[in-house]
């Protein structure tokens, strides 16, 4: 920029169509690139949105469990898309089912100008964008097989699916892949993202079994969450990450483009929140806060795949019918025995599939058929289920998948981490807990170590 | 842009001034437009503020409640703006009192470009960004009527106080009404959104009278919040939010104006927790976190009148006052017994008519009159006393205000969504709760579905 | 701007590079002025964050109180900063140890415009963004000290710190300063930001002592945190800040820069997370949550000083270097029996040395050396270890600096408040806790006015 205009300075006039286009680039490609790493950023707080809202609606014995989980798969999901994942997933001139480019990330100086994305981003932020991504798959699993599956067994898992599964599936229409060129449309990843976590999700909960005491006989019993103020932080944050989910899907700042998306995002959101609200209140007859909760997730998750391209009526029902779905969901579910605490399954898999679906009957573009998307549902669901299927039958085989009846029953913060989650010693009774004289239950690891 | 540039090629040199205007609306444009979506997510976040605030202020048996009606009316708020709400805020050329431009939202090409608001932002931008404020008013409302109201009351006077009275009144000052025309001055809703929703609150806490057992004979018993780390998060939040609320306010990011504004909101944020911690230190001889939060919030909503025509120092006092006038009109309300759990009255009534009147002191703007000011603060006074005297009186009659004393002591958590908020069995002792074997005193209603 | 744009329009054709360059300052302008206030509100958030993780990890008779200290010290902060930290911090040309340009704010208006700050970003954006870093230097010392430090003392010690001894400090490096002449390298404060704390934090919780029963006799007695999930959305907003501590650092939205930033500062931040929870678990066997999420902000502060200057190897390995490191230090100083509840010692100071050193070892740039690094690292040391040892000795032999062993035991909620921060009573059981009849344990300040 400033080399060019020092050119300038020289030559006095120069032909204006090639100087303004500069200026247009520098300031447009800034503010593009501003918008995209804030989108990086929206995307990064759902991963605090994930787990506050899934140790608020789990029993309090396993929320630093969750918690735990949740950090890991952020870090090493930044890590291992580092690594391997974008190369994977991004292996640029490509039209199959696996592609790659090198291990490691890196770039020349032309992915730092305009001309690496049409002046939408820079290589760094698109890596960024892109990495934040990666990580939510595995952490849906997460959420569906939460409270009983044994701690190494489920990283051990959740690296290998964020690191390979998620990436190879997302080359094949993100990465222009095989489904890209059949036509397959997938705005922000009702598909990708969240139906892929969500076959993980059905998968693991499915091979791991209900809670112990979820269901006796013919009897369901109901197990509450633990925190719902904690729960509701989780999916505020989660709303406001969609903003930057699909905002960003744009890949620039487009003003039309982003603006659009993000008034069809929250339209279908709060049309889920109040469908669900309604549909589980007139089945049980009380408003249940859990299920208007899901329904504005199902609504977000519903809107993910055509936020771009329907209209705003579009929009709206594609939220209402997700927020009926995700309620009639859960209860199927429950019905045929699979656990999902924090119904993951329902809203992540299920209105996923919807929201793919719904490109095909919405979309505004004559392009986006219901054959098209019907064929990327059962891609993604073949190739995934295999993928975790053998994740997990390996694991299972090898390190086993689930903690001891007594680990469960204790809980899996003291079980597997050697302490509570929460401890409100001291605050009712205003006894003070001398901690020299209070039996030590919970001891954390780290201290334990000075006494070595 | 594209067409442009090709033309531009065809003819070598343009006159510049036409180009470079092109060149500067686009990437201005961009950037505007980056700025209030960002400003919309900030608004949107003041809900969770909202929410966990409240609830952290009020007691964990009605914890579960507030919630759901705060997910609730941010969730109705969007589609009704969408549905009437846009259109009777802004409804074109107009300066009386009631317009209209039709039902629903929907936009032309040119509310896709930099011609739609001076390159301020898009159509979809600008709808977002009020739907947004729109919801904060009923919000508001939610606090002081919090612990003791029906809840399908509420729902349906939050609906139609967020659906036709607060955009009505908006549209007397921000949609070019009456009150625009009169001099009135309100920059981003000190009396068109806070003391809005402050009169509503006063109608409701004082037709459902206090809650059981607050005022006993001469005494007032203290009903201490149950999660003030939640109402911490909820104050940090809606600071947050501010600068979205205030710096979105300016309808650009015109760097001048909104870096000024973000300075006097923080700064005026500041200064009200200083007084207030320092006010209530003094009268009550303990420092009190409830009090210096609500400090912070009283600095808030007094700047937000006049954030954009205010010196520094100016800034500082209307904030600093604002800490002072919050803790007394608290203890006041408290003396003449209106039960405000939260304080929203002392915080968005109080203080936004203080920062309605502040403008017409200490503005730099000589157009803005201490006359003027006192003029929208009355008729705004009128218009929302009155109509939330007619909501509240229909709903009364018709289904009922306040829940029953067994209710009300029960909680309405357990009453009316058949629940807990919060369940930490199972983290001190580290006995196992087997839900098979645990009583089951809280049900979810979804649940209880699978067992028809 | 419109007048420049009235005279292009008297002459037709103006030389291109005039016109071009102000086109492209103003929509650049307005990106970067975005970026940078987006930033602000980013660095904000941390304080939050600290907040957040600070009350998790200490026990829940604190919470009040240390909520209390961060929402003081964000706000004296703001408010010190703007009548004489920025004067201090930032006395234009200077090349010594102090300097001053006056007291308060304000700015001609050549400070709202491009040539403010080469168009990074106005005057008011400048005091924002640097008065939200200078209160986070006395955040940090508060978890240190956290669970025994008299109210009053921590509120002048604050005070203090931040309004005097950080700008001083901060003017060496970054105000242009002495240390900046000497080749000294701290991009976002590793040093001048996090040590500093780390510092004071070290010297107060040295001169407190120990918490009653940490240690007794040989043993270490560990205090668990009251609430991991409080303690993990800290961790998780202090990232997401972290955003905008190090992209804001660049004083631009510059794209090839802050994208770069962005993605060192996560990959630093995940590398941490890693390695400390390998550590601590192969050092106790357990998965520890604490340890974990104490490698994230070992991490991020690690890479602090670095961000724009490293390879993406080495900011992967300060980071995983960090995470070690902090483990390490989290035990020695528990075995030299230096008390800290938060491991603030170890994160900030300990991790905010080596990312210092790491930047003579891993930086690109051959201008940066170990030795210009460590005499920052020194002389940052001195000063702070002399300011902290003259402010906290003054205090100690006036107003005293700990509390009553009674009131440490009873909790500083209760002894410094006059209430508890939690209170869950009505939710496990469903009993009605009429206040009415509930022996009142605690007594909100404000409220006992009322009764006067």
């Amino acid at each position: 920029m400033v080399r060019l205009l020092g050119i300038v300075a020289l030559i006095g006039l120069v032909p204006a169509a090639a100087l303004a286009e500069d200026a247009v680039s520098q300031g447009l490609f800034t503010a593009n690139n501003v918008w995209m790493m804030l989108c990086a950023g929206l995307v990064f707080i759902m991963h605090l949105g994930f787990a506050t809202l899934e140790s608020g609606l789990t029993r309090a014995k396993n929320s630093t469990n969750i918690l735990f989980k949740n950090t890991f798969i952020v870090s090493i999901g930044i890590l291992t898309y580092a690594l391997i994942g974008f190369s994977l997933m991004y292996p640029g001139d490509f039209n199959g089912i696996l592609g790659w480019v090198g291990f490691g990330i890196g770039t020349d100086e032309a992915g730092l100008t305009a001309a690496y994305a049409n002046g939408g981003y820079t290589y760094w932020t698109d890596f960024l964008f892109q990495a934040m991504f990666a990580a939510t798959a595995a952490t849906i699993v997460s959420g569906a097989v939460a409270e009983r599956i044994k701690l190494s067994s489920f990283m051990v898992f959740a690296t290998l699916f964020v690191a390979i599964v998620y990436p190879i599936a997302g080359s094949w229409k993100w990465g222009g892949g095989w489904l890209d060129g059949a036509g397959f449309y997938d705005f922000a990843g009702s598909t990708l993202v969240h139906s892929l976590g969500g076959w993980g999700a059905l998968v693991g909960a499915w091979m791991l079994g209900p809670r112990l005491g979820k269901y006796s006989g013919k009897r369901m019993n109901p197990i509450p969450g633990s925190n719902l103020p904690l729960a509701t932080v989780g999916v505020f944050l989660l709303w406001l990450g969609w903003f930057g989910f699909n905002g960003g899907s744009v890949l620039s700042a487009d003003p039309a483009l982003t603006s659009f998306t993000l008034v069809t995002t929250c339209l279908a959101a709060a049309a889920g929140a109040i469908t669900a609200m309604t549909t589980s209140w007139i089945l049980a007859t009380k408003p249940d806060l859990s299920m208007t909760l899901n329904g504005v997730l199902a609504g977000l998750v519903g809107i993910t795949a055509g936020a771009d391209t329907v209209t705003i009526l579009g929009a709206v029902m594609i939220g209402a019918v997700a927020g009926v779905i995700v309620v009639g969901s859960v209860v199927m579910f429950d019905r045929i025995r699979i656990d999902d605490p924090v119904g993951a399954i329902s809203v992540h898999l299920v209105c996923g599939i919807w929201g793919t679906l719904a490109v095909g009957i919405f979309s505004t573009n004559p392009e986006h058929t219901l054959g098209a998307q019907a064929l990327g549902v059962v891609a993604y669901g073949v190739f995934t289920v295999a993928s975790a299927l053998l994740l997990f039958g390996v694991i299972k085989a090898t390190m086993g998948l689930r903690v001891d009846e007594s680990e469960e029953l204790e809980g899996l913060d003291l079980a597997e981490h050697g302490g509570h989650a929460y401890d409100f010693g001291g605050t009712k009774s205003g006894i003070a807990d001398d901690p020299a004289i209070r039996p030590t239950l919970s001891r954390p690891a780290t201290e334990l170590v000075t006494e070595l």
